[in-house]
């Protein structure tokens, strides 16, 4: 038996009173999610812990099995993966923007008016050497950018330069710990801020934004400093050879950390956007050939995260149409949860657990008949957090070692 | 206030497409045990925690409130207890079966045809003094056996002479760590299942069954090396006087271990064909004597790894009837639960959690009105772990120490 697991990333939410209390996932119709529900085994997770609200990163590493207390350096690391780097253990990674400054290093826009053709501008400031130590940069998705410090004795126990806020002064990178190489990380990392937002300055396509009147992407905001977490791989885990589809960078250099095999799918793109059918068609394929398949659909977090909420449930529908095919399939255990909740009224994650159903031949079923977060309370799996996901999984699929006699 | 918990080994189940999608308890016609629940406390159990398949052996020390993962040594030590070895501190123990092997050591038949009359044959291999160890041979059920390596500086990290399948040779004992001790165990016991098959193979019993066309027990095949647990007492941890009513060996073993006081009972076979009326009416009587009483009724998970899910219905309807002088009882906590699910057509144990019912004057109650996997979802219960359990049962009757002032 195969397992095809689709994370919605941010699919749950709370009650919105312009939906008459109801949550986007509620007021969507999603009839075959339905279906799933009801014939299959319902219930609420808890993507780390009651009362722990986590970051994607964070919520897919606890479902995937992996204790984010041990495994989780920072998302710096799963951002230089998901963009192609290949780090070694001794490399620090940070997640960063383009952004807009003034003279003063005042940020006028964190996101350079969210700008999306920075190939040239990372050209200019990748490989930068200063006192040994070496910095690579390469483009994320729109104005983000992964850049990686490597050298000798360094240190990811640094702090963001980004304030996270509009208006504020880009900050100092501070050093977390109290020894030499910590401090010498930081201050190497300064002069590189420092240096490279005096080459974006003078760059010909930042003066030509400004001739345009677009904003100029004249400074690297960073955050998420971190070091490569030793993660033992899934198969070594699980015994289940596994395959990842999904849009956004993050996610594939995460599936790929834990050694998963990222299928590129024409059409995904991580954004509202996205060629579902496609993902969908994939996913399928693989199942072919692996045991495991991981599916991520980013947009309706996003969406949540801009206040859309009728863009959140019109996207869930959308998804809903398109994942029919997955109720003929024969052999198969289907989950679909979220990675945490997103909130389309306070535009960020919260703690609240997210739906979760388990839909396959013999599995173990209860009253529950339709797929949201108020539904699935009623539901046989009960409340069970990220860590328990795999032995479920596994015990359906019949993998799962007997403790005892 | 009395305890009497009745443990239905395997009872729960998945749902069944021949019984309509219900298991064989939602199947079967359990009206005394709908009663319970509709008067008491249901809910759901995990035997061990979520995502855990627990054997019944483990399944029933977490029940006991004894945590596994401390306490379990391998179940070696349960059979020995069951049929009546009074273990030291540095015997190891295996369990066994009678096999029928070929001139090559392959395994043709892993339980020499389901013999029965094995006193002989026990006699014949027991008392075996090599090296200084001694083997001590007991014939358990049917074709079992224990069998005890009482000697100086043993180890129990063993490898399994059963490769658990037929059509393949026996396996050498392997140590199972780089230690003296343990590789000169494993040496010994190969010589002693090498020594027994020689004087298996002559004994006349087997010569005559083989005259008779029956398959010779000629081989003692050896699996689940262990020592005995220090296992605190059930008295020394709850203050509570118990006895335990069961017929299968290992069970009567186990209760041993925790120091209950384990009773016979005429027709008690750890069967489909065992006297639960008699069992039922033991445990009543015990009640007047002792303060907790562990009744154990094994065949409805026998039945579901036959696959045989009607006679599982029917075995449970069996003890539905029997267990009617129960709601009569007064001043007695009356608890039913299962050690784990035993899936009928998967044939095997799964993780799903357990239905539990718990009654007794005074009780808190719940909208629960029958008694299977799916109605005590909603019971006020909720879903415990069989660490739990204890703590509750001595909540209900009063011997639960305050957790402040």
């Amino acid at each position: 038996m195969k397992v095809l697991l689709i994370i919605i990333d941010g699919l749950a939410d709370r009650p919105i009173p312009a939906l008459g209390n109801k949550t986007p996932l509620e007021k969507a119709e999603t009839s075959n999610m339905d279906r799933l529900a009801s014939l299959g085994m319902s219930g609420l997770l808890h993507p780390v812990d009651i009362g722990i609200r986590p970051g994607s990163d964070v919520g897919h590493l606890s479902i995937f099995g992996y204790d984010p207390e041990v495994y989780y350096q920072g998302r710096g690391v799963f951002e230089a993966a998901g963009v192609g780097f290949k780090l070694t253990d001794k490399d620090v990674a940070f997640r960063g923007n383009f952004a807009t400054v003034d003279k003063n290093w005042l940020i006028i826009n964190r996101r350079a008016g969210r700008i999306e053709d920075t190939q040239e501008l990372v050209k200019a400031v990748d490989g930068i050497k200063m006192n040994g130590v070496k910095f690579l940069v390469k483009k994320g998705s729109g104005h983000r950018v992964a850049v990686v410090v490597r050298g000798k004795n360094l240190s990811h126990k640094l702090s963001d330069s980004d304030p996270h806020k509009e208006n504020e002064k880009v900050l100092a990178v501070k050093p977390l710990e109290n020894k030499l190489s910590c401090r010498k990380t930081a201050k190497v990392v300064n002069a590189f801020i420092k240096q490279s937002h005096q080459i974006l300055v003078k760059h010909p396509l930042n003066l030509e934004r400004e001739n345009k009147g677009l904003l100029p992407a004249n400074m690297l905001l960073l955050r998420g400093a971190s070091i490569k977490a030793r993660l033992p791989s899934f198969y070594s885990r699980y015994g289940l050879k596994s395959a990842a589809i999904a849009g956004g960078l993050m996610y594939q250099g995460l599936a790929r950390l834990l050694g998963m095999k990222v299928l590129r799918v024409k059409g995904a793109t991580g954004k509202e956007d996205t060629d579902i059918h496609a993902k969908i068609k994939a996913a399928t394929d693989a199942l072919k050939i692996f045991d495991f398949v991981y599916l991520h659909i980013k947009a309706a977090d996003s969406l949540a995260e801009d206040g859309d909420f009728l863009a959140k449930k019109a996207f869930i529908e959308r998804i809903d149409k398109e994942i029919a095919p997955l109720l003929e399939l024969s052999d198969t255990l289907i989950v679909i949860t979220a990675d945490h909740t997103t909130s389309s009224l306070l535009k960020r994650h919260t703690a609240d657990p997210v739906p979760i159903v388990i839909f396959g031949k013999g599995i173990g079923t209860d009253e529950v008949t339709t797929f949201n977060e108020r539904s699935v309370i009623y539901g046989k799996l009960g409340y069970i957090q990220g860590r328990h996901l795999m032995p479920i999984l596994l015990d359906q699929i019949g993998k799962l070692p007997i403790f005892g006699a």
